[in-house]
């Protein structure tokens, strides 16, 4: 890329880029990509089958899962229902969920930073129900054994998220981890607006440019699901973009130097962030308690 | 300018963007500016004189004081009880206090947006004393009637902040009434490391680009004192800065069209809002109460 | 009363309080009272009809709606929207409500304690329209136009709720005010699994044993609706009526005077304060906008 | 005890209730007790020595440590910093702190409910090192490695915070844990007056009454200290206690059994809990970070 690195953790842009940047007859060989309209909402699935596309891409062999909730946003007739049900699927398929899995849920990222708190605000819509299951196991047939963890923040505890995540899954031993992060994305179009599911799991703040242990099968010895939602564009991503679309050839790289690390987000963050952990949080119920409805979540709640 | 409108509330830079827009021979007639250092820290003082320098700066007449925080945020020695003692001096002197006069501190802004918190935030620093002397006047001797007030967001209020600090106004009948806000700069250099202060009061939300009341010597009756901190830079604005570094020409000006409303912000934003919220509380209360110092603020909160 | 005075904001405690201390044939003239079932939700009306009445009571002349909502604690089948449709139409009633009335919602209350956070946390469901309302006011037929308003608490503002209040209702000039708080109970059984609606209106903080400014019509002007949950026991009220059952004549008067100021509440009161609030919440919602249902608000929130 | 079972988690108040209950002839073996003045603070050490005096106090072998902060409470001069002075010094000793130890503070209870949340509250003033010492060990020489956790509540996790602390401790191999939390007195004067250290560690909501698993050297395999400030005295131990003052024998000991849990609270809680927390997380600071003041800390919060 002309303009040095974009930075975006969708696959679904990652996958864009390298074909903007290749020649026409280069083959993307490695990544297939398939799109689909499911109950209104465009879903795009990408996957990266091999070395080759894990290194054309930057992302971890496995597949990607891209869910358009502008319908949401508008706030379409059952719009919302209907995206829970269509998030709900495809994280009881990426999960590969058949029995009675007991599940552990990381909300990572920093809660006091609007842009950043799409995992601590989304487990508040969670239901949490190991320790009903531990009392009265067969008072609960349907539910599975949910628990939930707040990761917090290396200034406040000390702790890399995936040290506390780490502890916790050697303790508890869960079958399936899914972690909720905010991600950056390349595209202001995109924030808010899109949720990725991904088998590969997640570097916690890996969408602030730390490079921090991952949380993946591989580190943790089960699958790990990872949901994200685009919030952020960096800076200096933006200002590729800019200077790629104006035709310029002279930006300064240096040029966001001196300011630190600067992010783009929407104005009303506040709002967005609440939408997309709602139905995330919703939607992870469904997944996880067979039968249950998003009226029987309200009812909870 | 050739690019557009960069926005921004800041006396200080609209005065440099006039600059450097205008031919060198131009004067900038209407406005007077000189810099000092007041106990480390870089102040920069604009002076709108009349109407020619209010039509060139888009800002009216009367006084900007600005104040660069970087040695602060960088912690040096003393530099916090340093920086509540300038603000403190110049708080009282754009007041003209001289009495026992009755305040009334408001916060603007989104408490639920980190870079629009700073009012809110720093309301929390506040020592509200308008219950004791009123109860127990003489027990409080060198302290003001100061009384603080949450403009709260008109989502979910469903009034502007001008109507509830004017109906609060009328009836508290205070003898000043001091701003807080969240600022919008068109310099990420200057995001959270400058402290705008300005007799000339301000519009709430104008940061945010709506059009609505202002908070004034003339809406209110009594003089109003702005206390503003930059806490972000518009996309637009940012993209202006770009292109133009670029030299280049052809810049979409709907580049930002479908994407909504984008600010920037310091990836940092919670502490450096923390940093300055802290800052405002503590130079205030130490204005408006005689003799008080950082260290019997600290014992009160 | 042998043992001194027991506190209580409800009109059905004040009562009950009355008849037994009474002798047996004495006539509790001035109030009349009657029980009814609604939805399956207890509703007890005490109507205080004169001076007498409201001398015998320590309650001002007017209508007292008492709901049990137990039922809703135990979540029982469809429980909720039930509730909500009982209070809705008790709020319309006692509102007088036939056409285009404009509403201001109040929330009383300290956020910063639970057991005083009712107001506070109900806010938090209300959809506030005015500023829709005004904008596009035929957009939005069979919506009133409702605004909202926490009060803060004495200590962070300086201002008396009350002050507040009036300041905020003769700038906006509404048709009606309903003021959210939380209440003293003399009963633990009672303590969040009631709701009381009156046409009295409210002292703030009068729960709280601060004489302090009404808010009713006689301050306002205009017809006051007052929504309470009691959340709290006075200790001192506890304990007379422990003294009492004990069959104890010689309770120390006195064994409260060294702790100071001690109130009783359940362990869980978080979740308690959480459900009556959103009750409450709701509530208002269906009741101020026409054809609003249960599941329309929990779209919109 | 004539009335049942009265709760307290202080040892000194156990030691009063068993001196009260025993005849005067009766020696009080196993357990010893004496009291001194430190700074204007009155401090009592209770010391269980031996599996006779842990069954009488019902209290682990140990020692605790009871410093009165009623003083504090007053904002006497220089309070704060000298009780902060006296709990440092006492940490230190309890912990038996001699080199570069490593510390793990974990703030136990729930934040929501403003009498259970000492441990949560406290945290916001801790200095959280581990991350700077593992990056830049030599750049900190004085300062202990010091990492932080919040354990959350069962209702939202799924997790006994037993079990949390265990899996974390086991990750990360502190030296010491110290555990911040709430707890039950039997004496309303005592409320957010006094704070228990114990190197004993502690059951995690026994204050709650509920049987759960203890953080202890047993559990964990290495020296805990608890630190405790008691919050709430539970009703059914008023009960008890008023009904003993009132010479009343026919108390019915189902009383408050419709009623289910309750707990008495000062009125204030909110700013007695903040004050508390504050003086705690200072206390710890000064205690782990050689040479640091009150006014250093005051600098980086």
């Amino acid at each position: 890329m002309s303009y040095g690195e974009r930075r975006t953790d969708l696959a679904v842009e990652a996958r864009e880029l390298w074909r903007r940047s290749a020649a026409d007859t280069d083959a993307l060989a490695g990544v297939e990509a398939f799109e689909s309209q499911e109950e209104g909402f465009g879903v795009t699935t990408v996957q990266v089958l091999n070395e080759e596309g894990q290194k054309k891409l930057c992302k971890p062999i496995g597949e990607y899962v891209t869910i358009e909730i502008g319908a949401l946003l508008r706030r379409e007739e059952d719009a919302f229902a209907r995206a829970v049900g269509v998030l709900a699927g495809h994280i009881r398929s990426l999960l590969d969920l058949h029995g009675d899995e007991r599940i552990l849920i990381v909300g990572l990222g920093n809660s006091s930073i609007t842009a950043d708190a799409i995992g601590p605000e989304a487990l508040r819509y969670i239901l949490v129900t190991r320790h009903l299951k531990q009392q009265m196991a067969d008072k609960f047939p349907g539910f599975r054994d949910v628990s939930a963890l707040r990761s917090g923040v290396l200034g406040t505890t000390g702790m890399e998220s995936a040290e506390l995540v780490c502890a916790v899954t050697e303790k508890l031993r869960p079958d399936r981890v899914v972690a909720l992060d905010a991600l950056a994305s390349c595209s202001m179009d995109r924030l808010c607006r899109t949720v990725q599911l991904t088998d590969t799991g997640i570097v916690p703040g890996s969408g602030v440019g730390n490079h921090r242990a991952a949380l993946n099968r591989e580190t943790l010895g089960i699958p790990v699901l990872a949901v994200g939602v685009p919030t952020v564009v960096e800076a200096a991503t933006l200002a590729i973009e800019l200077a790629e679309r104006a035709g310029s050839k002279n930006l300064d790289p240096s040029l966001f130097g001196e300011s630190g690390d600067m992010i783009v987000t929407p104005r009303d963050i506040d709002s967005r962030v609440h939408d997309a952990a709602k139905l995330i949080g919703y939607a992870l119920n469904v997944a996880f308690h067979d039968k249950l409805t998003v009226d029987d979540v309200d009812l909870f709640l």
